[in-house]
């Protein structure tokens, strides 16, 4: 029985853990959770998984929750969020909050020996280092949820590292694959959030539209897979149907393939080494489907990719400032305060002024993240 | 340093395997080969490798060779075969013989304790259960070379048989593949030699052609995986660039991709666990090749891989008799003696009338093979 503490419950990736959770109550129990201010769902979760410890955003949700469900253990806010975390029953820690308010409770759980199975990729992107460093040292494995990590994870077993030419992430391109930059514009919010494969959170899906996710995602795989970022590669796939791809010296490819369902490979970040039948999940035909496409990715179209690029060859702070700057010029267009093209703009302006600093602290990282989040909003 | 044995030096799949040899002369040895008549090529071998020992198929030709080889262990024949299979000083045998002739020396291999990289299909499909069992008896490794075998393989390091839903063989559908039954009445041994996708011997890519070769695939992964029938399936995929899959019961599909470069998998098992750099190889490019088409595939269309699966079902001495009548067949229409659609009706006829034997020996096997090959001729 793995013992699961899972930050983030009532986001997508979240619910979908629960699904999994529920799939199969022979082999996992939810301990712990922490979730934000949904406090409907979080009351459904207590009263389905009994877990022994939740946390809250507002004190006032915990104060209500605690007259609700006077015998159980309920915190709030960050010192919430990291109890939760670092939660003693739990074996493993999924991390499927939203930003890079991921990186403090997963530094925590991993010095309290936890394995960390990451949904949160602003967390590594803000602080790999951080995070790989205190992996190492304590002995800790970190393991990918993203599709695309998870599918080079898999294709990574029985290989070895020195034998990897390099890792092909696949891109969909987004809910504006097919447009061209001019007929980008004037595109809405609500336009935006209709990606044609995956249903996922807001934020993630406009990261999506823009192409900053695969460049999260790139700075991702150089972390979990200690590879420079010229062994990091992204292919349009629009299909979304191969999750990415890994390349030997010898040529040969190892992908991962499956429907888009992101249930797969959470319940495989849990299972692993080991997989279990997958509860509900709908087989990949690709019979049915008939056709995979492919195509070179083009960086003058998508810009934020070639920023992350970037940011992750110059390291140091920057790409602390391009995951805030990105969080916040997100957070505005969500908003419908500037518009989709504007995203860009701000992010690139924020690159061009920072002054790296190099092998930066924890401290140091959220300063230049919040200064970075400042700076984007008094531009708007 | 690995030392090899290679059965069958000079047909396509030795020849390549001399390639990678060539290519790696700090990892690989070559110690002894068999050939058939081709006495040129073995000369040329023979400068450039310095094998220690050599066989061919006629006396005469081994007479010639030892007087200008004076310093040279020549054999010739079954026997000297065999010799080069259990050559004392080779680790590994790679056998790329041509049909069932391959059987006896593999199992003597096995035996004498060698790892064995088999690419003779037809040993596996006709006295499976006879190879499998030696293999265990001795700690033995089979390792396939095979494309769509050795990307199986690739596709279950690091993963446990239990949780195998299916394997997934794709097949190119050969030189007709866009054509309808009806016209194939009167296509030429010409035309059926022209393989869109892979440069391959003469027999295998007729039996790409009827399908047949997908349906000894079939069988010899099978015995090779341990699956049962109703856990193996083909799909069409015309490109040949995912070479075959493995489906989890998670849902997850793992692949092996590449060009159609049978140097890769050769190497694979020469290497593996390891990989090794690919010498000469092309690097696959999923953008360039922009599109990869899948297929359910018909077995109305292909007569020949309903034969194997129902032969392969029958076990005991069915696939002896689906393999030799092939193999006799094939022969036949190289010869052009019969149509192309005649294959399919005198392996059909073969396998109509024979009455299994269950659990043959190598005798009863060998026996079985030269009857059927017998009955096949009488009916031309």
């Amino acid at each position: 029985m793995k013992k699961i503490s899972l930050l983030g419950a009532t986001g997508s990736i979240g619910i979908q853990t629960l699904d999994i959770i529920r799939g199969h109550q022979e082999a996992f129990q939810l301990v712990a959770i922490s979730a934000g201010r949904n406090i409907d769902v979080v009351r459904k979760i207590i009263l389905e998984f009994k877990p022994e410890f939740v946390s809250v955003q507002e004190k006032v949700d915990c104060e209500t929750l605690q007259t609700e469900f006077p015998g159980l253990t309920i915190g709030f806010g960050p010192s919430g969020i990291e109890e939760a975390a670092v939660y003693n029953k739990a074996d493993i820690l999924v991390n499927a909050v939203l930003g890079s308010v991921g990186l403090s409770p997963t530094l925590k759980a991993i010095q309290a020996g936890k394995t960390i199975a990451i949904a949160n990729k602003e967390t590594l992107v803000t602080a790999g280092h951080l995070v790989m460093e205190a992996a190492r040292k304590h002995n800790v494995s970190i393991l990918p949820v993203d599709s695309e990590h998870s599918a080079i994870f898999q294709a990574l077993q029985g290989e070895q590292a020195k034998n990897i030419e390099q890792l092909i992430l696949t891109a969909s391109g987004g809910s504006f694959r097919d447009r061209k930059r001019e007929e980008l514009k004037n595109v809405t919010v609500r336009e935006a959030l209709n990606h044609p494969n995956w249903s996922m959170g807001a934020k993630i899906t406009i990261d999506s539209a823009t192409m900053m996710n695969k460049g999260l995602e790139v700075i991702e795989a150089h972390w979990l897979f200690s590879l420079p970022y010229e062994k990091i590669s992204v292919v349009l796939h629009k299909e979304s149907i191969i999750h990415s791809m890994v390349e030997f010296h010898d040529t040969s490819i190892i992908a991962q393939l499956g429907t888009p369902d992101m249930r797969v490979p959470i319940q495989y970040a849990l299972t692993y080494p080991d997989r279990l039948p997958h509860p509900t999940g709908n087989r990949l035909s690709l019979a049915q489907i008939g056709k995979l496409h492919f195509r070179e990715m083009d960086f003058d179209r998508f810009r934020c990719l070639k920023f992350a690029y970037d940011a992750g060859r110059a390291g140091g702070t920057m790409p602390t400032v391009l995951n805030a700057a990105n969080e916040a010029a997100v957070a505005a267009f969500l908003e419908g305060k500037i518009t989709f093209l504007q995203i860009e703009d701000l992010i690139e302006r924020e690159l061009t002024k920072h002054k790296i600093i190099t092998n930066p602290d924890l401290e140091t990282i959220q300063e230049i993240d919040e200064q970075t989040r400042k700076s984007v909003l008094s531009l708007i």
